[in-house]
């Protein structure tokens, strides 16, 4: 894959505005002065040009930090953006679908919960894989069951593919969860509704 | 434009398949039967993967009728599906960002629903426009004011693209909308709710 490169150290998953203490656009630039190497834009609008828009001044902001954007769910978006990626969950579309569309230079990645789901993955068509929520967290209420750091262990061990550990990571347990040999901590909550994105985001790195 | 014979006149635009009697695609194919010239998709799904695989299904009935399908907002389904064009409306992608995904070999359409959205319109970049709701209509209850017949006419004699009117059109008043000059009629509820959608298309094409 031509992003084998890719630093998926420090992911941040981007919450809702509005959930955000700084706003969208200052919570991720302070994120990235902290320390984050990777952004998803999961857009809240239910209408897409208010997603477009939003996502537009992100990518932006991105280019001009070189920090690569990868898009979650909205294969459109991605595509109209020129993103580095997409990242899709078990009822979007299809992986093959949304490899067809992203072409081959593209990071594509895909939410996983389970044994079950990671042994029927074609693992050539992705880049990556998500693997959560590994703790509980409010952000996503409708999540699947939590992994924990044991089965998360179990699942990188038989991962071909970077794996990215999402839900629930924080300062406190970030540690503990880099110890399963993740590639990378995702959060949302940890860095956008802290009162100090930038703090937050050098303490998830540094752990 | 490439799709300069494409027979607007009676235009078809799903509803949930729980809205129709016979279900999604029997619903549409018996509209077929009554002479419906094209199909909207309109996703009623929050999850993209259930609306693809809906989508699916609809794209291998309508090719074996050789019958247009055009998808509703989401650019990466139309473009997924190869399907034959994408309707937008004033909250969606901007129609320069859809057209550059499409292409110009496939349809584009926007909604529009008075003077000021017309006179800002860049033809250019469309096959053709929707105006409505032309009457009060109880599918998209979020819809902007009622257009009416007479302010139809008068966009319609302003707009350099065919116009497929749509919002509240049933037998009754399909003679008045078609003598504004429109290319087609829009329906949803009056082809999908019917007992009989193949008796109430031909009612619809014959008047």
């Amino acid at each position: 894959m031509p992003n084998a490169n890719t630093d998926f150290s420090l992911y941040l998953v981007t919450d809702a505005p509005s959930r955000c203490r700084l706003g969208l656009l200052a919570t991720v630039e302070a994120a990235i002065d902290g320390g984050v190497t990777l952004v998803q834009y999961r857009s809240t609008h239910p209408l897409k040009g208010a997603a477009y828009a939003e996502a537009l001044a992100l990518r932006q902001l991105l280019s001009s930090r070189s920090i690569p954007l990868i898009i979650n769910n909205h294969a459109d978006l991605a595509l109209a953006l020129d993103a580095d990626g997409l990242h899709i969950g078990q009822h979007d579309l299809p992986p093959p679908v949304a490899r067809r569309l992203l072409g081959k230079n593209k990071l594509l990645g895909l939410s996983i919960n389970n044994h079950t789901q990671l042994a029927k993955t074609d693992f050539s068509l992705l880049d990556y894989i998500g693997i959560g929520p590994i703790f509980a967290t409010q952000t996503k209420p409708d999540a699947s069951p939590v992994v924990g750091l044991e089965h998360l262990a179990a699942l990188v061990r038989q991962s071909p593919l970077p794996v990215v550990a999402i839900g629930g990571i924080s300062s406190e347990n970030a540690t503990a969860t880099r110890a399963t040999g993740v590639a990378g901590l995702a959060v949302v909550s940890a860095i956008c509704s802290a009162p100090n994105p930038a703090a937050a985001a050098a303490l998830l790195r540094n752990r």
